[in-house]
């Protein structure tokens, strides 16, 4: 069987770790990677702190996974300091890059045209454009500070600022197509609603039915809905086609709704929320 | 200066690494621990895997924080793990907990009264009552499965069910007064928006500024709104007073605004949404 591509996300940033906002970068590079086969295995939130950084990425590195994606600090600001941590984990100096300040460069061009003043490659700015030995800069179709590839011990480090319209392009343009050309997997799913039944005396069928189909994944959510308890099931599997997949969901689904039935309880299909 | 308590949330679930829900529960946290002038430094997000829940364990304990708080895994299904991480990572074994089979059997007896059918403690519902040795069961005012604090070697490990009313119940209930006796900071905030001036000009303002205020940390958010860009600034700081802590910030904000008037720039107050 083909494995999947495996993704640690690494979100940088003090606003997370003061739930000053939510981290929906995480959750939206968590869906993207898993909808094109990938399978994201851990993530993890520091905050704007050089050594927090550098060994956050160290212990992701060490689980060898194919891609680290680190998202935010890659600005203008003084706490931008993504670069300086994941030079340091990588024992690298942090050099000016030419191809990244030609992309930074023409940026304050197009902008000073637009601005009618000339903008100075000011010491700020040319940070942006100041990278780890050895990487190699990403464009940026939206913003200003370039994404960031480094080649690592069979692990591929980008880099993706944490605004999330660029963090997105980014993740368009250059990732998606590079995810699509290593990954040979599709990922499929398929959530039911369950009534008339406890989630105490649904673990055991779920159980039994998952022996004889490893290759699906079952998580079962409690809810509750204008007073009425049911639980919603989300069944997952990723699979070489996507008709394989979905025979896989549909033959898990059929063997739940059995048991279920013989219980005394109801299964119904829930559209998918895309 | 009072150092505030340190955490580090693991918040643990397959749904999150899928990309299914968003990690409310983490940002919930995060936000409630800094109203309590408590410090969050890390939050790490892992699947429904008892070595992975034991591998981030591990590291968190590795750092020494106050607490870890885990979030999630703690209901009846095959898949809730999360007590079997934390008793490998500790090296304890799982037992049934006389105090934690009391408050379930109080919740199913009270259930079975409701349903008026008698609804036995099957394996299942005895698992959300094997707790790893050493532990204390917290009582879960709103669902069944209670949270488990264990103490070791100066960290206080809490474990809270990932249903969000049920986490935020037994926080509120239990981890409230330890976080109020065991802490002696408070937090403040405020946020500014700032017109006419890019955020590669502000850098270096603030960081100046903060040179002079240490105590009081900066973060800048590139804005849009309308087609206009802006900065919004958002200063945080932790104090033995509120009006300590508050007159920091006054203090960092007037020097901001002298700075940014002379560049041009222009500073208003943003309310907080609460």
């Amino acid at each position: 069987m083909v494995e999947p591509l495996k993704f640690e996300i690494l979100t940088i940033g003090n606003e997370l770790l003061i739930g000053k906002i939510l981290n929906t970068n995480a959750h939206w590079l968590a869906k993207r990677i898993t909808s094109l086969g990938g399978k994201v295995t851990r993530i993890l939130v520091v905050g704007d702190d050089v050594e927090e950084i550098a060994s956050a990425l160290k212990s992701c590195l060490e689980r060898h996974p194919d891609f680290v994606l680190t998202v935010g600090g890659l600005g203008p600001t003084f706490d931008d300091k993504t670069l300086e941590g994941v030079a340091q984990a990588l024992g690298r100096r942090l050099e000016v890059n030419e191809e990244a300040l030609e992309m930074v460069k023409a940026k304050y061009e197009a902008l000073s045209r637009l601005r009618g003043r000339k903008l100075e490659l000011t010491p700020v700015r040319v940070k942006m454009a100041t990278l780890p030995e050895g990487a190699k800069p990403i464009r940026n179709p939206v913003g200003t500070a370039p994404g960031v590839l480094i080649e690592t011990e069979g692990v591929t480090i980008i880099s993706l600022p944490g605004v999330p319209n660029e963090m997105k392009a980014i993740f368009e343009d250059f990732l998606v197509p590079m995810i699509k050309k290593r990954s040979r997997l599709v990922f499929c799913e398929k959530s039911l609603r369950v009534d008339g039944i406890y989630e105490s005396e649904l673990a055991p069928i779920i159980e039994q039915v998952l022996r004889g189909n490893p290759r699906v994944y079952v998580k079962s959510h409690p809810k509750r809905e204008e007073g009425a308890a049911y639980v919603e099931l989300h069944l997952t599997t990723s699979a070489e086609t996507l008709d394989e997949g979905m025979k896989l969901i549909e033959l898990t689904v059929s063997e739940l709704k059995r048991h279920v039935t013989e219980r005394g309880g109801r299964i119904s299909e829930i559209a998918e929320e895309g």
